[in-house]
């Protein structure tokens, strides 16, 4: 169940005409696959991150913009796609490949009268993003492979790459965006290692990261967040690649919470800090990150409660690490400043974290 | 059972000669009392966390050799006491504190030849190392504070501090070191709230520090070791304080993982850092703290499993957040580079973290 045997995050199935999706909750402990049906369930399936990741909830919203018009057609009800765009935009905020999504099936949708012609447009669009997102990660990971090979080259050892939160597979269609260079080059045979950030509070680096680079037989290991500034310091981390959620047309970064203190560290030892992201998740209408992105407040529960497999047992359950009396906090992303950003590595290439770098490959 | 009610973590019993620690491990779920009666305790004890914190480690390393020494008299053995000195260095090498407190027993006992007396001797020296820390922590509460009220008094507004780890009265006897100024200020009225880190892997802010204040009724929420860039780039921390595990002459600050990652984005957010420490904590042998201070490496199922209580139950069990076959590391401090100190507080005063701040206050 990895790259090897094909599996997606999601998929469409033509006989049954469902979506279904890995519900990542459940990882590392279980493989649930979840059927979806309707655009309700997937506005909970985001919500509830069963999945996650900028590239793969844009999918997910163009899928639930199809079911939308399939049960428009059903109710005959004019307003129905409207509220449907609405409900999916509200679901998360910092993505913008969700709005994205969303928008590119209403500009589709806008021209086209009949439901059931709107349904198969709708359906066509989804598909068209999902298989874009399969381009662009494959494009992303031939060129970022290309920084792996250029460090093994010159330093002829095991090359270190650090990553924080899951910007793999699982938060895309295939391959993912920080981990597609790692899988080119570990299919091409260059030694490498992975510090896998655990990426609280919802340990996705744990979770699903640890998990996909087993099934796939990277080598990595899992650190708690604190530990990446020390590994730096002594020379033990070659290369950081993350993902994004969102990047202003300037090059600042929304990632996962925690992201901009990696970036911190990497420019404070001479580490190169790349950001992978298809153009998707680029926001051309902003240019401060930090000013202007909007980032998502979670439930604090996610922060008081932590979920896994109870020791020697297969039974899943969850633990309070907190004294019952105190609050919590949970912001779920932060911004990495372009200045901190060694360069964005793209489906057409890689360029510096500047507005002109940018434009260079998407004029 | 806070400072209201002067409890210890740690105590001498003139009645039963015994020393009582509290079992960290067990906080904030449930309040554990140990009773330790041999050396042999002791070290476990140390090793295993059931107290943990620079001072405390060296306090409790006092103790451990007053235990020592009333074992030898029992069996009159003369390489007893070397060889409990030995075991208590190997429990942890990274905090100074305990080479400090057993190399200050070894010099007082060696003039000494009749057992008994040396026994005394030793529970003599401990109560003083008790005594000394206890009262230097009080000072380092006055000094801190002025740190605080001066925010305050600026600002008019609630003062907001960051704190890394447990550096409370729990890490030391009473009053704590970077929480000493947080007590001493919110008993004299001044509005503040703590941001406290979690500090994975063992949570000790999550489960310790946020303890700590809430008994104490000081306003604080709990984050993600993840977090504190984000905040201190929109504003919301006004000071960092931590302690210190190790100290060199030049101001180089070992702590628990991820102060670096913190000190970072303090100063790439204009946000004054500072380290609260009792002079124990100075090892006066090293100037460069990355190159020369030895960084513990603890067991990896420290961060493979969480311990906490399950949900709607009083029972206390640990999850799994990896995949079975994934590993970890587990590095349990790093090390802040004196550049990134604002000022050290002392129970002599506040210095620049320099050699010459600190040779200052200690000629």
């Amino acid at each position: 169940m990895s790259e090897k045997k094909d599996l997606q995050s999601i998929w469409f199935s033509d006989a049954g005409k469902t979506v279904s999706i890995i519900d990542q909750r459940s990882l590392p402990h279980q493989l649930v696959i979840e059927e979806i049906s309707s655009v309700e369930q997937m506005c909970i399936a985001i919500r509830e991150m069963h999945l996650r990741g900028a590239p793969l909830i844009g999918v997910a919203a163009a899928y639930g913009m199809y079911l939308a018009c399939r049960e428009a057609e059903r109710s005959n009800s004019a307003d129905a796609l409207t509220e449907a765009s609405q409900n999916l935009l509200a679901t998360r905020p910092t993505a913008v490949n969700l709005a994205w999504a969303v928008q590119r099936q209403v500009n589709e949708l806008e021209r086209i009268d009949e439901p059931a012609k709107r349904t198969a447009a709708a359906l066509a669009v989804a598909r068209q993003i999902e298989a874009e997102d399969i381009e662009g990660c494959r494009r992303i990971g031939e060129f970022g492979a290309s920084l792996i090979e250029e460090i093994h080259s010159r330093r002829q050892s095991t090359v270190n790459v650090l990553t924080h939160c899951n910007a793999g597979w699982l938060a895309c269609v295939r391959h993912g965006t920080a981990t597609a260079p790692i899988y080119r080059a570990h299919r091409e045979g260059i030694p490498l290692h992975v510090w896998v950030d655990e990426t609280r509070p919802r340990n996705q680096g744990a979770r699903l990261t640890a998990w996909e680079l087993a099934q796939a037989g990277v080598p990595h290991t899992v650190i708690p967040d604190n530990t990446g500034g020390h590994l730096m310091q002594h020379g033990q981390v070659d290369l950081v690649i993350v993902g994004s959620d969102r990047t202003t047309r300037s090059g600042d970064v929304a990632n996962k919470i925690g992201t901009y203190l990696k970036a911190l560290a990497a420019r404070d030892n001479a580490v190169p800090f790349y950001v992978a992201l298809p153009s998707s998740t680029i926001d051309w209408s902003l240019r401060d990150g930090i000013a202007e992105i909007p980032i998502e407040e979670r439930d604090a529960d996610e922060v008081c409660f932590v979920r896994g497999a109870l020791r020697d047992k297969q039974e899943v359950a969850e633990v309070r690490i907190l004294p019952e009396g105190s609050p919590a906090a949970n912001y779920a992303f932060d911004v990495t400043p372009a200045r901190l950003v060694t360069g964005l590595i793209t489906e057409r290439g890689i360029c510096p974290a500047t507005e002109q770098g940018i434009a260079s490959l998407f004029s």
